[in-house]
């Protein structure tokens, strides 16, 4: 930092591209720190050193941190400064503080620039300063790509491009850079296992108006996959060249960009003489919207997902009275179970096993410190997904291994009420998902209870398990949900060191009637198991909502039994049994 | 225009403050084009003219623009083009358009020179070209100001300008201009009769750090209240006097103005060494908090509103079957009756009185020409309400007149669902009314109907029937409830050439339980008048619902009977018996 001429330097947990999950070589901040919770941020000044991270890690930091010398901020307490205030108070006045350009956005940068400067600090964005320390530094992932076939993906990478170069002419741009993993998959029709869950390759992508680009390190690139992509349109380039790509943009070039994803180094390297069009990357709002290919592999893949779910809670009852199951066990053999399903790839994210006052913890990751040995009683919280050549899943039940308390039976139809309303709903077009968002918690606020997390995240197809711009929660999301669009439907209830409830589906928008009032959209439920009706006290369900539930037990048995072992199917159908 | 340099002029409905109500003096639009509807704008060029206005005033603007040579544009369908279209249409490129700066906002303004630029127009915000051409102008209006006292406001002018000044010290401000007219009544603790149904003064005011200025005719003004007001610390200073008050403001002032509201004139004025901070105007908000006082009052007055409606629907059912009420007659008799109650000083807004199809007309109002004359059979839709100097009241009922069809009692029935659940939210601290507003809407969505206007608008203290910032609507508006908001829940439902039905009562948020989830907030009904069981479907209503209408009918009839004669009161409670 000295020899930079910077007092402070802030090392957040992404990458070039925004990630949510990052390849090991951009685990700058659990290098630097030995945190290795998935959300954090280190700031590093020319005395002291603190990590900022939200309560979900507050445990597992203080273990990491001990002895480190790195103090541990907690974020969302009243008395927590943010990293700006605290900067504020510790630097002196006129400091710098060093940002490497490639890890942050351009829309944090700005921002991180207005809240220093009122704080009398100045940002210089333009310092590794981690490259030269981190000798033993993994290699950036070089998994080969693959094409991903139409017959999965539904349209060609040609058509996708065309359908973009149409959303470029509207608003005048030339070239359309974008750098999120995902987009670049989706409108490239490639694959790849560069990340953990997310089956993207790292590289950058560029559309122009008579070429498309993607930059990636072209070890990775066969020649038969490069030929394919050449049929589509698409060049191969080496992923560091996507910097001189920028910089060469010739004169009175129209670019654009997402500011919110496009990270501040490459931001940087447009030249003067082009003009940016900032915007929502239309690749996003596209990648939302699945075509029928792509439901109906989703919908394949749920029937597999039923598949192996039937066979992972049949083993479970079986064995939980040995009390030799843990949480982190039965997530191995679930996995085991998935992979021997047609067109498994691995997981969509990595399984949240909750027994009874773990569920509690929204996001638990059990460890082998922590982990619980799974007896017949309460509840256990298990949230799993796959990753399908054909479609992703994402499914959360909560189920009971014995005996169970009022409160847990309350608490589960309560939030079952919720899930069943918002899958029930009828709405209008231009409908958006905060809308929507209180029929899953009206149960819940009707006592005064809520859950603090969000009710639905778009899902992607055979991509990324979070994927926007659609959302269902509390929070204002201007996006409108539209038909074709993939959505989890979870509601929770969370009482501190007793127990966690989670009940989730994935749903798609369809149309419903259109009448003298206009177009109404439903929601048509993907997922395939049932929930746990011995959880259940029918009496806080009305009608409506238990025929909404044993119609849901009556489509998941036609769905997924004709797959199974008449034992398995026996065991289903039991499980499915209508209640009244 | 020709002498002006312009080839267009925008004739807007308001007036410079921006008000929905507005004194004859300022009815520019309605003079030039004899439409005298509510809403609507007219554009004139060198050859060609157009009045703009919505689907609510098509039929009358028909008739009204008649042989004007103006033409009539309807808005929100699909093939009308926007205003500035139009202009970019009509215009040559590089024409002018003329604004009068006092009829429109800052905000508005900047809109406006954005849109005719990407036209090719430009903007020329300087010229009144009505001023030299109404002769027989009505003068402004000169009504009496008077003091409204804390008796009935709850705090002193001088409380109120004290809170106001701490917000402005936050935003660093010197001096805070405001021109909404509501906005000065209530921080001035003033009243008038200026404008209709408002009880306002056509004013300007402002507030520095050691002084207050009410700009208004000083002839308006007895020395018995300007003495009353200087005991607040606040002078009066001509009306115009603000433009000459701005003007001047020395060098480094930062002046406080909310771009939505402030007209372009005034913001004109402000030297260009003075600093400008925009936001929303701090009193807007403050002013949507009733305090203790506000909330006592508005239901002292909601038990006279009940006993002039009792006394009301008492008569119309004696006298319907003689068929000779009108929507105009009863909506007079109901005016006297309310005038009849202490401390009645007029209407908050004109009755809509809508018989029959006239009923889903949504902001009908009979004329002589469309007048229905009641018969003993259908829907009758009455939304009316007082000003009391105690407190605002708008009550929207919908009754059987005589026999009814299946759809108009299923009609009424999910429109009542819709005001109960409503009704019986509970929602935790933080939340926004377009996060409540599919309450009032699901019952009628799940069969995909719907109502075409907001669920829920904020109601002034003896003061404008419809304020903001608070709503419940479908759009997003980030304004949370917070306690002492008084605000309308009004779900319809409107069938074209049938009937139109609207269940409206106000409501103020207060709290409910504070539990581990944090605080919640729910409704207190203030309106007091029975909705009408006759229209009734009981079996589509839950229990839960039954029982927050019976014990609502069991609160009119315990508040509201006290004041009835025994002949009333039978009615009355005949009127509240519970349902089952």
């Amino acid at each position: 930092m000295a020899s930079q001429g910077v007092t402070a330097t802030i090392i957040p947990s992404t990458d070039p591209h925004a990630s949510e999950y990052v390849a090991d070589y951009w685990k700058e901040r659990q290098w630097i720190s030995g945190f290795t919770g998935s959300a954090g941020t280190v700031v590093v000044t020319s005395s002291q050193a603190g990590l900022w991270t939200d309560s979900r890690y507050f445990l597992q930091a203080e273990q990491q941190l001990s002895g480190s010398g790195i103090d541990l901020f907690k974020e969302g307490l009243p008395d927590t400064p943010s990293i700006t205030e605290w900067l504020g108070k510790v630097l002196p006045s006129g400091s710098k503080v060093g940002i490497n350009p490639l890890l942050f956005s351009v829309n944090s940068v700005v921002n991180l620039q207005n809240e220093l400067k009122d704080k009398g600090l100045s940002l210089v964005a333009d310092v590794d300063l981690i490259k030269s320390l981190w000798n033993d530094r993994p290699a950036l992932p070089d998994a080969p790509v693959f094409v991903y076939s139409p017959q999965y993906s539904g349209k060609s990478a040609k058509e996708k491009i065309a359908a973009i170069r149409q959303e470029m002419a509207k608003k005048g741009a030339d070239t359309y850079l974008f750098t999120a993993l995902d987009e670049i998959a989706w409108v490239f029709n490639i694959r790849c296992s560069d990340v953990e869950y997310n089956p993207v390759a790292i590289a950058f992508g560029s559309i122009d108006k008579d070429k498309a680009t993607l930059f990636v390190n072209p070890s990775k690139v066969s020649l038969n996959v490069a030929d394919l992509l050449s049929d589509e349109g698409i060049s191969v380039a080496p992923y560091n060249a996507v910097f001189e790509y920028v910089a060469t943009l010739h004169l009175n070039v129209t670019v654009l960009i997402d500011k919110a994803k496009t990270n501040f180094a490459l931001y940087q390297d447009i030249p003067a003489h082009c003009r940016v069009v900032a915007a929502q990357s239309p690749i996003f709002y596209q990648k939302s919207i699945k075509n029928q290919t792509e439901l109906d592999g989703t919908r394949e893949a749920m029937i597999k997902d039923g598949v192996a779910l039937t066979r992972f809670f049949m083993w479970l009852e079986d064995h939980v009275a040995s009390k030799t199951l843990t949480e982190i066990s039965i997530a191995d053999h679930l996995r085991e179970l998935r992979a021997e399903q047609s067109l498994f790839i691995g997981e969509s994210f990595g399984t949240i096993a909750g027994y009874k006052e773990h569920g509690a913890i929204v996001h638990y990751s059990a460890t082998p410190e922590s982990v619980s040995t799974l007896s017949p009683e309460g509840l256990l919280l298990l949230d799993s997904g796959g990753q399908y050549l054909d479609g992703t899943t994402d499914i959360t039940r909560t189920v009971a291994l014995g005996a169970l308390t009022d409160e847990e039976r309350t608490d589960f139809t309560l939030v079952l009420k919720g899930h069943i309303s918002l899958g029930m709903a009828k709405f209008p077009m231009g409908t958006r998902g905060s809308q929507l968002d209180i029929l899953a918690r009206k149960a819940l606020w009707d006592n005064c209870w809520n859950y603090g997390h969000g009710t639905g995240h778009g899902v992607g197809h055979f991509l990324c398990v979070h994927e926007g711009p659609q959302s269902i929660r509390m929070d204002e999301n201007p996006t409108q949900l539209v038909p074709g669009m993939v959505i989890s439907n979870e509601p929770g209830l969370y009482r501190a060191g007793k127990h966690g409830i989670r009940c989730e589906n994935l749903v798609a928008v369809v149309e419903a009637e259109k009448t003298e009032f206009g177009q109404f959209y439903q929601f048509e439920t993907l997922t395939l198991f049932p929930f746990d009706t011995k959880v259940l006290e029918p009496s806080l369900l009305t009608a409506g909502e238990k025929v909404w539930l044993n119609d849901y037990h009556q489509m998941v048995y036609s769905r997924v039994s004709p797959h199974l072992t008449d034992a398995e199917k026996s065991w289903l159908k039991a499980k499915c049994a209508a209640i009244n």
